[in-house]
Order: C-alpha cells, then sequence, then structure tokens
C-alpha cells in the first residue's frame, strides 16, 4: 500500500509540475511577474497586500489570486484596495493552492494589462513550500511574533524562497525575537535570500519591499523587450 | 486517477483512525489523559508546555511526545523542564503526526507512572485537524498575533477541539485583536469550546489553565476507580 501511495503521489506531483510548467510559459510570455507568497495563519500576508496596492497599485498593474481554506475573507479585503480583478480559491479545506487552480484563475485575468500577480497561498509554513504553482518566485512572511526559529524548524518554505519578509516588526518591543538569529537560519538555507523587515502596520521598511517589487517587475519589463 | 487518490487517502485514514482507536483504548485503560495540541507554528505551544511542566510537573505526572517537521528543538526545549521522558517524532517534512507515529511512541513511555500525556502536534492549522491520534480531546492554541479571524478561515481545528486557548495576550495592547470576535468565531464552530486567555510570558490566565487541566486529569482518575 505504501508503495502505491508514493506512486500515486508522485504522479500527482508530475501532472502538477507540468501544470506549473504551461503557467510558467503563459506568465512568461505575457511579461508577468508572479510572486508565490508563503508563511503561517496570521503573518500578515493579506495585510501587506492591502498595503502594497494602496502604494503601488496607481504605477502597476497588480493582480491577486487568493487561496483560502474556506471564505473568502482575503480576496473581499483585497477588492477594497483595488479595481483589479482579485480571483478568490476556495479550496475546502485542502492544505495548499496547486498549479490546476492557478491555471484556471489565470482564465479569469486579463493577462495583457498585468505586471505583477501576486499568488496569496494558504496561511501554513509546511504543504505549500512543495508545490510549484509556475511562479517566478517564492516569498515567505514571517512575523516576529511566531519566534526566530522558524527557519529552523520548518525549513522548505525559507529554503526555496528568494526573500524573507520579516513582518510586525513594530511588535519588536514586546516578543523575544533575536533578527539576526532568524536571518542566520534562513541564510543558513538560502545564502542569498533577501530580507526585508518591515510592518504593514506602521508602514516602517514598506519602502524596501516596494523598491524590491520594483526591481523584479523592471526586470521582467526588460526582458521583454 | 482522482479516484484511486482517494480510495487511497480513505484506506490510509482507514488505517490512521483503526490505530487511533487502539492508541485510545491503551491510554484509557491506563488512565491516561492525552491532549493533541494543534495551532499554527508560533503560537507558542511549547512555551505554554514549558511553564506548565514548571507549574504541575511535582503534583502530575506529565508525558510529552512532541512531533517536528526537521528538528528537536521542541524536545530539546521541554527536556530542560522535565524528568519525565520527552518523546520526539521527527517527521521530515511531514505536515501533520499520525496515530502509527502516537503507538510506537507510546512504547517509549512508562504507561503506568503517567497522568496526562500532551501530544504537540506539529505547528500547523490545516492539517493536523483531520488526524485523530487517539487522544482523549484537541485544544487548539491561537496567538492574538495571528488576527481574530482565525477561527472563521481555518475552521476545522476550532471544531473538532474542546478547548481554545488565546496565548499572548500580553500582546493585546499592541495588535489588532478582537478578542470576542475570535471566540464568538469559536463557538460558532464549537458552541461549547471552552475559551482560555493567558499569557505563557507573564503567566497572566495560566492558572485557569492550569485548573482546567487538573479538572481533565480527576475525570480520568475518577472514572478509574
Amino acid at each position: 500500500m505504501t508503495v502505491r501511495r508514493i506512486e500515486v503521489r508522485e504522479r500527482v506531483m508530475a501532472r502538477n509540475d507540468a501544470v506549473a510548467h504551461t503557467v510558467r510559459a503563459r506568465l512568461e510570455s505575457a511579461g508577468i511577474r508572479a510572486i508565490n507568497l508563503l508563511s503561517s495563519p496570521g503573518a500578515g500576508k493579506t495585510t501587506l497586500l492591502e498595503r502594497t496596492l494602496d502604494a503601488l497599485g496607481d504605477t502597476m498593474a497588480i493582480a491577486i489570486l487568493t487561496g483560502d481554506v474556506q471564505t473568502q475573507n482575503d480576496a473581499d479585503r483585497l477588492a477594497r484596495h483595488t479595481t483589479a480583478l482579485v480571483q478568490a480559491v476556495v479550496i475546502n479545506g485542502a492544505c495548499h493552492l496547486d498549479a490546476v487552480q492557478v491555471a484556471a484563475a489565470l482564465d479569469a485575468i486579463d493577462l495583457a494589462e498585468t505586471d505583477l500577480l501576486f499568488i496569496e497561498n494558504v496561511g501554513n509554513l509546511v504543504c505549500p513550500a512543495n508545490w510549484d504553482l509556475g511562479e517566478a518566485e517564492k516569498v515567505v512572511l514571517l512575523s516576529v511574533a511566531e519566534g526566530d526559529d522558524k527557519p529552523e524548524k520548518y525549513p522548505s518554505a525559507f529554503q526555496r524562497a528568494s526573500c524573507l519578509v520579516i513582518t510586525k516588526i513594530d511588535l519588536l518591543p514586546y516578543v523575544r525575537f533575536d533578527v539576526e538569529r532568524a536571518v542566520g537560519f534562513a541564510r543558513a538555507l538560502s545564502p542569498d535570500i533577501e530580507v526585508i523587515r518591515c510592518s504593514a502596520t506602521t508602514g516602517e521598511g514598506t519602502d524596501q519591499w516596494y523598491a524590491w517589487l520594483g526591481r523584479r517587475v523592471a526586470d521582467v519589463a526588460s526582458a521583454c523587450r
């Protein structure tokens, strides 16, 4: 039975990876930078996206695809900050988005009018890291309230991310969180990972995030010329 | 393929449930109250257990089984607070504990000398809720830093828990978290859920947690007489 389970899992993963490959090709040929956001529940993915839409929405065409276990609360929150389509994928108890869901959601997005696509994954620091959605890169958020040991304890997401956003830094005076220790664990897994520290509540550090996003989108634009 | 996947998943779940059934019988006949702790990463399961061992370790025989994705950091932390065996289950990237792992870990624990068994699950608010480990009950932790909407967004864990511990209440002045709103969402899913608010850092509210645990253990003791 174990053998069959592995076999089925491998087939499901292989199917996912094949679809992810076509999603990636589709996004690249449309000149869209796609970013897959990973984190624990409550690390602040939606709040950071709300603030990002307010800050960059006039200069960049941003589309969002958000996966939720049960509600479409995140999509509703985000829709208040943008006229662009926010695509909700309610996955009824599943623990991660997969490429098939992303491929289907893309059909509802005007790709020609999009520069940057955020894929807000399910709040889960374990499962989503293993699934390629066809994104250009993964970004992992870690709230200082979660503790500085999390990259070591949940390595996959940090290993696969090109950027670590340490969120809720306004709480640093009130929690035990050694930023250098967290960054050390993350760099041990992913030596070139970009590290951004910010608070989406106070706005501190978000300029660095916007600048990083700007460079990502500019890279795609110049590659398409 | 989809059909086969469901079939295999059902067989894996059925196997799990059968083992959970024997684990439960074994724990009950030994007069042990087993509590399966669920939460997001960084909600404070290990810190609450450290404080609980310090507070109750002299009056209650507590054993701990802790599941970690990659490290055994939690087990190492807990071992400093108790002479009882802390059993580490490192599950190499899996997203939840299962009953087979618990059954194997029980062989290393002196059941005759145990009143209370904590099973500290993987930090993940989605997957562990679906797996019966043979516990008497599930307890879900929610840190105020995660946001008061989490019970609505991740309903399974809250639906199946008999107790909700709202943790890190020392952070309440610094975050947007409406306790009544969180409790309302949880009670909509599980009307009789016990709600305890505490901070394992300051100790505030932990007496209520210890009293609740004391009643749970007393219930088992009187049932065994």
